[in-house]
């Protein structure tokens, strides 16, 4: 830390204003027959609508497109979304598409067909630039969006990211091995269809990982460095999208937090109750208006090198074609060793977040609560047949360098942890995940 | 209630969809002097600031303006919105700025200000259409705003109507005693900027009032008919703003009961104490939230006859000029008694309203609870040094038909009710209201 400046005149202050948003939400079983009215009250006549193959092969997708163009809405389907979408996937796909002429865009699917449907809106709407221009510092320029973009609604068939909610999109880096990411306000959706009917068909093990992905959210969040313990910014435009845990995403996690712990164990052993996937349809889009503000820290920072370096490992529930680790697996396999590192900046919070998660803090104190939170991450990871370390992921001890160095490269990410972290730390936290 | 049709195979069903929509927002101290940074950043070269002439006494405006300006923004000032805007209020003014042409729209001041702003925007954006065609039905015409506004910031300096948050305006319709409002999507404000400070100079009785007003947004939107306990409507476009309670309103309504039950009594006792404000503009902005999408019902249609039709009652803290009840007191002058009427439709929600707003619930069940919230409302009351029945305004029994007609008038918010509504209830809960 840089001493405070006390010449001057000057009293060293702290930070004191929230940034908040969320875009305007439909949730509910049915609402994604109302697509087609909303695009046209808004004065859209055309659409591209992106979605992935394996949801394609479901048929939503034409379901989707057949009712939005009862409405007198055209559409134009991009059904080849690359399951962890780059920079390359999104550049291949806008090239593609570079003679097309839309008013809007539809993202139909999990993060990754709403990410790639809010790149390919930045790409179309501003072309002759790059994706690397926009990917977040040191691994692109971190350039701001140049001007508007076209309204997108986003329709998640998952329970996870959050992107529908969010202003910002997470990228892997071809020829890098590293995910990072793009946020600018810009991104938000125009609007968010949340319809817990779309993810009655997701397989128990993809339910699980991106069940991981809304919890890591939400207690990452919850934990974050506050937005009031910070310097404060010399102007407003040095003040980023991820401010810090506020009294407003804090709402938001905690709402998340309760309804993971009710529902996600149920979701993933009963794909058909439907209370438990609105339950946590809801977590997912709660979170990601408490998150998308507030910013997430270490999982997250070392999720994306777990993902980036992996070589073969294939789990269940996903396309055969090449190996990847989920990333809701990748967030969670580091939570529980980043939470008892990050325990004493509050334990309140830590403890709030278990009770909330349906832990007991009968006899628990600050003083010896410190593995509360982390049993709790725990034992739910092992009710839903989650990931029991990094070994699993075909990590070992021999990774640990260049996993250190990929999460370090996400500072914008370790600025919101509410202590300052450094390589050694990363290194315990990685090594304590290594077996679950 | 009309029988359910259930000829032709269909089976009866329920709504299922929750429409919801926020503003971004900016909150803390010093907010304020990052709207020009705002306007900047959203294209915006010209503005019309909008505020109240005992404002501008205090000097607030200009220096919003001139730290507006410093950003290169152009500042027109109208500083004569109304205390109670009408609709020959806004129309007069529209009249007199017909020539102006700004990008944008600032509203500083209450809920009065911000309300004639966004007026100002709907009738300069849409020159030829009259006040009456977009009032609520039956009063009015109803209609739809027929295109896009300009970009408008909110930026509140009472905690009171949150209207910053909401897509509505309330307005009194001239020659008519009576008041009613407009509710369109359109007129959710682009940027919402609350900063406690500048609620800091407001006298204790207008915190009083505003703070009535927002305990009865947050108290009557909890209880509202819930979403889905209502008959489907026909198409989306019937789906009316007021959805009705539902889970994403209930979030909001019960943050901002448990921040009312803990800030009001402080900041109306002392003025200074800028966590009572912090937390007070919170509530304010959380109960809009809520009540901007699931609607309030008794209190609410009650207080438009009350202060329509007010004879000559000068509260403290209002300019002297003519008589009004400030529409806080109004609200609340009502609700002990409307709130004791819905109870039988949920004991729960308002048991859990008055344990958020502080009461003791040892002892209390379903069975016995029913004076419980009415009971703590009317302590809030006393101890802020509020309104002690409707007599307090100048009203007798004598005035209860057109108090009773006033109210029926104003279906939009009696269907947000948890119960059918008749005349003889509302002269019950009139009567009841009549002396503290
Ligand atoms: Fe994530
Ligand atoms: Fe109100």
């Amino acid at each position: 830390m840089e001493p405070v400046a006390l010449l001057g005149g000057n009293t060293p202050d702290h930070e004191k204003v929230i940034g908040w948003q969320a875009p305007p939400l439909k949730f509910g079983v049915g609402a994604t027959r109302e697509i087609g009215y909303e695009l046209t009250r808004a004065g859209i006549r055309s659409v591209l609508l992106v979605t992935d193959p394996s949801l394609a092969a479901l048929g939503l997708p034409s379901q989707v497109a057949k009712s939005v163009e009862q409405e007198g809405v055209s559409v134009s389907v991009f059904d080849r979304s690359a399951v962890e979408p780059t920079d390359a996937s999104c550049a291949e796909a806008a090239a593609e598409l570079s003679s097309l002429d839309v008013d809007g865009y539809i993202g139909l699917g999990g993060g990754s067909s709403i990410d790639t449907a809010k790149m390919l809106n930045l790409l179309l709407s501003h072309p002759g630039r790059a994706v690397r221009d926009y990917l977040n510092a040191p691994v692109g320029a971190g350039a701001p969006i140049p001007g508007p973009l076209k309204p997108l609604v986003a329709v998640p068939t998952t329970a996870g990211s959050g992107s529908e909610c969010t202003a910002m999109v997470a990228l892997g880096v071809s020829g890098l091995r590293v995910k990072t990411g793009i946020s600018d306000r810009r991104l938000l959706p125009s609007l968010a269809v949340v319809d817990p009917a779309n993810t009655l068909t997701l397989p128990p093990a993809v339910t699980a990982s991106s069940g991981y992905d809304v919890l890591t959210h939400a207690c990452e969040s919850y934990t974050a460095r506050a937005y009031d313990r910070r310097p404060p910014y010399p102007a407003p435009a040095d003040r980023p999208l991820y401010v810090g845990a506020n009294p407003i995403s804090d709402i938001w996690a905690e709402q998340a937090l309760r309804l993971v712990g009710r529902h996600l164990r149920r979701a993933v052993l009963n794909p058909y109750d439907l209370e438990a996937r609105t339950g946590m349809s809801q977590a997912a889009c709660f979170a990601g208006m408490g998150f998308g503000n507030a910013g997430t820290h270490i999982p997250h920072a070392c999720a994306y090198p777990i993902a980036g370096l992996v070589r073969d490992y294939r789990p269940d529930g996903y396309p055969a074609g090449h190996a990847l680790v989920p990333h809701g697996a990748a967030v969670v396999a580091t939570a529980a060793a980043a939470f008892e590192f990050t325990y004493p900046t509050s334990p309140e919070r830590h403890l709030r977040a278990a009770e909330l998660l349906g832990a007991n803090l009968n006899g628990i104190t600050a003083a010896n609560g410190a593995d509360v939170l982390p049993a709790t991450l725990l034992s739910i990871v092992a009710d839903t047949g989650g990931p029991t370390g990094l070994s699993r992921f075909g990590y070992s001890r021999r990774d640990l360098p260049a996993l250190v160095e990929g999460a370090l490269k996400q500072q914008r990410l370790l600025v919101c942890c509410p202590r300052d972290v450094a390589a050694r730390d990363l290194e315990r936290i990685l090594t304590d995940s290594m077996t679950g």
